[in-house]
C-alpha cells in the first residue's frame, strides 16, 4: 500500500505547536520540526521547509494561531490589532503565494464571525478554523485525484515538473494526487519527474514521494523533457500552479511555461491540477501575476552547496513563471475539470460550483 | 584584453606530453595536466576532462601520437597493426562524437601517406599532424567567430547552451567565438548562458570564459530559457554542435533540442556554429545518429556531488540530442553561413568550398 508523508499538522490544544516536515534536507534525511511562534512559521515559508500552494494555505492558518494565542488583548478591538500584525508579518513571507494570503484572509473571517465572543473564545475558534483548512485540505486532495486520473489511462506514461505532491499539501497532493490515484484504482502508470532547478524539488521531493508510494518514477534533468516528448514517451503533463487568473493562466514553477511550449509542439496535453483557492479571480490575466526573483546563489551554487560558476557571475533567478491558458488542456479542481479555460469558462465552473454569485 | 584558456597543447617533442585543463575542476580550480599515454587520454576524453567537439579531435590527435610512439613495429604492417589498435582503442572513450573519428581517420591517413618511410619517420610524421590540426583548429575558430559576429547586431543579447568555448577547443571556441569575436569588434552584447545539467558546462565553464573576457554574461537555469524569451530579452541563439548530418541536423548537448523548440515558439533565430569537419556526410539524418546514454548519478548528484534524490531512483540520461535542420536558421562554419540547411544546400556549401567533388 501507498504511504504518504505527514507533511504539516497540528499538535495538541491551543498551547500546543505545529509539527511539519523539514523538507529542505529531503531526501537525505527526513525529519519533522516543531514550528511554536510565528516567527519560526515565517521563516519555515520563506526557507521553503513547509512549500506548495495548499500545504502554505495550511500553514498561514497555523501561523495565526501561533500569532495570536498569546495576545493580551481584552477586547476585540485590541484583538482585531493583533490579529492584523500577525496577518501582515506571515503575508510578508513569500509575496507569490496567493494561498498565504488566501489562509490568512479566511482566519481573519473566522475571527470577525465571533467578534462578540470573549478572547479566549475567538483564540479557541481561529485554532479550530485552522484545523478545519488542514481537514478541507485533505478532502480537496482526494477530490483532485478522483476527477485528475481520470485524464490518464491504464498504461499511460505523464510528466510533471517541480513537487506539486503530499508534501505540497496536508495529504496527498495536487498534480501528484492524480499519479496516486490512478495507482490506487490498480492503473499501471509511469512519471518522468524533471528535477526543476535551481531548488530540485523534482528530484529530491517528487522523485522521493512516488518511488516511497511504489509509482514507477523516473528522473530527468529539465532540459530533457523537450528530447522525451520527442521521443514519445510522454503522453499527459499535469502540474500543480501557485496562483491562477481569472483567464486561467497559471503562474507556477519556474520552467512549467517551458514545459508547455514544449507539449504544445508535441501535441501533449498539459493540465493543471489545483483547488478552486488557488484562483485569484481579482487578477484578470497572468502578466498582473508577480514574479518572486530569488537568491542568484541558488544557481551559482549546486542545490547540496557546491559551487558550479564563478562566485560572482551574474544570475538571473525568477522563481515562477506563468503559463498562458492558451498552452492548457484543462484545469483539474476538486469540483472537476475545466477544459480549454478562459476567462467565461473558469467563472461558469465557479458559478456552478457556488462559488461565485449568479450575475 | 580578453583572456583565452590554454585548452589544450603538445609540449615538446615526440618524447613529450600533451598538456591539458583538467575542466572537471573549473571554475572552483584552474589546473593543468600531464597526458603521456594512451590510457590517460581515453580516460581524459571519457571523464570530460577534455570536451567540445574540436578539442575531441585534436585529443585524438595528440592520443594517437602517445599511443604509438613506444610501437616496437619494424615495418610498416606491423606499425598498422599498433595504429589500429591505438585507433579503435581512443575511439571507444566517446562514442557520440564525430570529431574523435575525424581526427583518428585523419592520423590514420596521414600514416598511409608516408607509409614507405620508416617507422621512426612515421612517428615524427604523425606528430606534426597532431601540431596541424591544432593549429587549424586555431585557424578555424577565428573564423567562426569573423562569420558568426555578422550576425550578432551592436546592443544585441544572445543566449548559448552548454560550452561551445575556448574551453571546447585549441583557441576560442566555436558559438563563443561569435561573442568573443563581437566584443574584440567593439560591439555592446550580452549572453545569457544555460547552467546545462547535469554536467554544468554552461555554469562551470561557458560563465566563466565569458566572465574572465569582460563580456556581460547572465547565468540561468536551463528551465528558465523559455522565460527570457517570452520576457523579449533574446534576439539570437548560437549553440555549438557535436556532429552535424548530412541534411543539418544537429546533435549537440541534451537540452539544445528544447531550445530549439522554445526558439522556434518565440521566433528568435537559432544558429548552429561549427567546423566543416563536425559534419557527417554519410549519416543522412539526425534520426540515425546514436545518442550516449551516461551515469544515471550525474542526475541523482548535484554537480558538486551531494545527492539530490533518492539514492536508487531510476533515471533517464541522455547525453545529447538532435536539433531538426528546420529550427535552424543557419549554421556557421570556417567558411561562411549555411542558411535554412537542408540536404541540398550543406553539399553545396561543402562543394562551393571544394570539400566535395562536384556530381
Amino acid at each position: 500500500m501507498a504511504s504518504y508523508p505527514n507533511t504539516i499538522c497540528w499538535v495538541g490544544d491551543l498551547n500546543g505547536h505545529c509539527q511539519m516536515i523539514e523538507q529542505t534536507l529531503l531526501p537525505a534525511e527526513y525529519k519533522e520540526i516543531e514550528v511554536s511562534t510565528q516567527e519560526q512559521m515565517w521563516d519555515a515559508i520563506k526557507r521553503l521547509a513547509v512549500r506548495g500552494a495548499p500545504a502554505i494555505g495550511v500553514a498561514a492558518g497555523f501561523g495565526v494561531v501561533l500569532g495570536i494565542r498569546d495576545s493580551k488583548a481584552s477586547n476585540w478591538d485590541e484583538f482585531e490589532r493583533d490579529l492584523k500584525a500577525t496577518t501582515e508579518y506571515l503575508a510578508s513571507s513569500r509575496p507569490t503565494a496567493v494561498n498565504l494570503f488566501w489562509g490568512v484572509d479566511r482566519m481573519t473571517a473566522a475571527a470577525h464571525s465571533v467578534k462578540d465572543k470573549t478572547v479566549p473564545e475567538i483564540k479557541q475558534h481561529l485554532l479550530e478554523e485552522s484545523q478545519r483548512i488542514w481537514e478541507q485540505d485533505r478532502d480537496i486532495c482526494r477530490r483532485l485525484g478522483q476527477h485528475g486520473h481520470e485524464l490518464l489511462a491504464e498504461g499511460e506514461t505523464a510528466l510533471t515538473h517541480c513537487n506539486a505532491g503530499g508534501l505540497a499539501t496536508a495529504d496527498y497532493g495536487t498534480a501528484l494526487a492524480v499519479f496516486f490515484a490512478a495507482h490506487e484504482a490498480g492503473k499501471k502508470i509511469q512519471v518522468f519527474a524533471d528535477e526543476t532547478r535551481p531548488l530540485n524539488q523534482g528530484s529530491r521531493l517528487t522523485s522521493w514521494e512516488l518511488h516511497n508510494a511504489g509509482i514507477d518514477v523516473t528522473l530527468i534533468c529539465d532540459n530533457m523533457a523537450g528530447q522525451v516528448m520527442k521521443e514519445g514517451r510522454i503522453q499527459k503533463i499535469f502540474v500543480g500552479s501557485d496562483r491562477i487568473a481569472a483567464n486561467g493562466d497559471a503562474a507556477n514553477k519556474i520552467g512549467t511555461y517551458s514545459v508547455s511550449v514544449l507539449a504544445k509542439h508535441h501535441g501533449v496535453p498539459f493540465y493543471v491540477v489545483a483547488p478552486t483557492s488557488t484562483f485569484d479571480m481579482d487578477t484578470a490575466h497572468g502578466k498582473d501575476i508577480p514574479i518572486e526573483q530569488r537568491d542568484p546563489d541558488e544557481i551559482r551554487r549546486g542545490y547540496s552547496g557546491g559551487l558550479n560558476a564563478p562566485a560572482d557571475v551574474k544570475v538571473y533567478n525568477p522563481a515562477f513563471d506563468v503559463t498562458p491558458h492558451e498552452h492548457i488542456a484543462g484545469i483539474v479542481t476538486e469540483f472537476g475539470v475545466i477544459e480549454n479555460p478562459t476567462t467565461e469558462r473558469v467563472r461558469e465552473h465557479f458559478r456552478q460550483n457556488g462559488l461565485l454569485a449568479d450575475q
